[in-house]
């Protein structure tokens, strides 16, 4: 019999990405299937892959009617059960950005849950929407399926009240208004490798630099979130693709005064036109910047990596000290110029950089003797997400006791 | 024949406070006389002293009409040239709190100055009006009277560009969205006492930590400002009295979008209810919020010296290290309590603090050996200003050549 298959959904502002997962008895491997419906609403289209190799490659689907989120999740699970047959698909896990406060570990999706979910919605107005809007997809074409959260919060709900607490009126903050933290699934997969690649003494004050097209710092104390650079929002911290982070809130006020901005015309220019993109005037996409000879683009990557030095030694303090730092995600992974520079100006703190390891991508990429340890380790998104979905599927699956 | 007299003006959001210096041949001493109106404009109320001793005491100035900050500065005006004589007053200094990214040293005000200054109120519009209010106050009673503008934002300048750009569309860094900086009056005073105080080994880089009712760090490199938690407005940064400090602006776009919160609504609740008062529900005042029970207080304290902690180390990796830690402002001169927790809590960069002699509040706080440094430094702020106001008004009168 075939093994069965898991479903991961990352259902983003514009776009649907997914996987599947063959559990075999080893546990999960890597994705088997992976795609993405691109460019919602505009003009969506659909890319999908089986064993690495291109099945469908960037088919249009406006023509077949498609044109939000819960139409891209129905179509890409109509060709994902013409490869591998609807009913080896024993559950489905997604991505879900905001857990808020009680939502300290991934969760099965009931009716109650879907609720609670909905009800956070104002915390995170653009992105909320598209993960429910994905589970009620997948509830339509595949009823029944169990299916389960993940959150980006979770990781960081042990972060203590000294920073999470926004100190503003208590009426407010018992409307949920405190510093969350984002990209935990991504944290709490490198939080599982330390103990792997990590010596003891080497794991116990540690910063992970997520950097990606969004970017944000976790201080880890023993593998515990205890601070993060993101707060309330995914608009805090560093410098990002097409958001500015740490932001003044006295540029909010100057701007609804002077040009009468309201929130839309705010959330357009902080989520999409400020960042590596604002400021180079180049591009979002730090390979391009990097690229460019032009001073605004010099001075992005610049602040990219002032921003970052600035936040670890924040970070470090939070810590009392530094053991290790952790480069992941996208630029993390694959910039080894970022990495370098980065590393540069941390060296105050005992890091002390090994170039040739960074540039030929080693695990570890500081040198031997280096009072602070440098790591480069992948991140794995999906597979923490199938991870708990198989878990918690299979709990509810088989029979206690 | 009587020494000149240098006033100095101070115009707050809802006080004005002055001061007025001898200047004898031995330069400015101490401020002779010093007073303030209190409580503009609804019970606005004058206290005036000569050599310290009271000589009006919350007299209420209601009656004789007066009700906002120009009114004020005449009625002092009257009852310090009733003590002094109006022809031994040479000049007037004036604190600004925005200097824009034109004023990088103090001005003489003509008319053109004057309107460069007012093109400045929309990066300042609760404070800046009452500087220039003062100022027009000033010429009113005494034409041609030399007055001085000091800037709040002046020390900043030499802050470089990776620092200062905020990562926004060209377009509104062209019209003035960048990072400032504050406070600037009081560090420009502490710099100009590092090589009095300090060894040349410990003023290499310094973060001096302006603790009052406002409150920021400022990073030094060999006497100038190259960083600051303060950015485009007084909002950012710090915890402080009635203010949260840094805040992700996601707060600001979810109060907009769930309560329908306008800007004045905004500016209220960041300018005057979040920060200790915010926070603890007791005061604004750190004295008492130290002595409250409450939980909520505890936090409070406990929030404002993690944010200090946090934000040295931020500092210290912009410097790439640190030599030494100065306190300065009431808090920061008055609390053993805060400088005690504080220094433990950067005992990581190995300070060393010397608790009996910041008991007696000792300029030097640090143990011999302290790899770190630390210092009290009473802030001058008045004596920046009238030393500005007298040397810019004595080269304007003295003949050149």
């Amino acid at each position: 019999m075939a093994d069965p298959v898991i479903l991961v959904l990352n259902a983003g502002s514009s776009s649907v990405k997914f996987a599947a997962y063959e559990a075999g008895p080893e546990g999960l491997g890597s994705a088997r299937w992976r795609g993405q419906v691109e460019n919602i609403p505009d003009d969506p289209s659909l890319t999908l892959s089986e064993d690495d190799r291109r099945v469908v490659d960037g088919e249009k689907l406006r023509a077949s009617g498609v044109t939000g989120h819960a139409d891209a999740v129905r179509v890409s699970l109509k060709r994902l059960f013409a490869l591998f047959g609807r009913e080896r698909l024993i559950a489905a896990g997604h991505r879900v950005v905001h857990g808020g406060a009680e939502f300290g570990a991934p969760a099965l999706v009931d009716d109650a849950t879907f609720a609670r979910l909905e009800a956070l919605i104002p915390l995170a107005p653009l992105h909320q929407p598209h993960n429910l809007a994905g589970m009620r997809a997948v509830a339509e074409v595949a009823p029944g399926l169990p299916q389960v959260a993940s959150f980006d919060t979770s990781f960081h709900r042990t972060i203590p009240a000294v920073a999470y607490t926004i100190a503003l009126p208590r009426e407010l903050r018992e409307k949920g208004l405190r510093r969350y933290g984002f990209h935990g699934i991504s944290y709490s997969y490198i939080a599982s490798q330390l103990p792997k690649r990590l010596s003891e003494a080497e794991r116990r004050r540690v910063v992970v630099a997520h950097l990606g097209n969004g970017a944000s710092l976790c201080a880890m104390r023993d593998g515990r979130s205890v601070e993060t650079t993101m707060g309330f929002s995914a608009l805090d911290g560093l410098l990002m693709g097409t958001r500015c982070g740490l932001l003044d809130p006295g540029v909010l006020l100057y701007l609804m005064r002077e040009r009468g901005d309201d929130v839309e015309s705010l959330e357009d220019l902080l989520y999409r036109r400020g960042g590596l993109l604002g400021l180079s005037g180049v591009s979002a996409d730090m390979r391009k910047v990097l690229a460019s000879e032009e001073p605004d683009a010099r001075l992005a990557a610049e602040q990219f990596v002032y921003r970052i030095v600035r936040e670890v030694g924040a970070m470090a303090s939070v810590l009392g000290g530094l053991d290790a730092l952790v480069f992941t995600a996208g630029i993390g992974e694959h910039s080894a110029e970022i990495r370098e520079r980065v590393c540069a100006g941390l060296a105050w703190l005992g890091l002390s950089f090994d170039r040739e390891a960074s540039a030929r991508s080693a695990e570890r990429i500081s040198a031997p003797g280096s009072r602070v340890a440098a790591f480069v380790i992948p991140t794995d998104e999906e597979g923490v997400i199938a991870r708990d979905a198989a878990a918690l599927a299979t709990q509810q699956l088989e029979p206690v006791g």
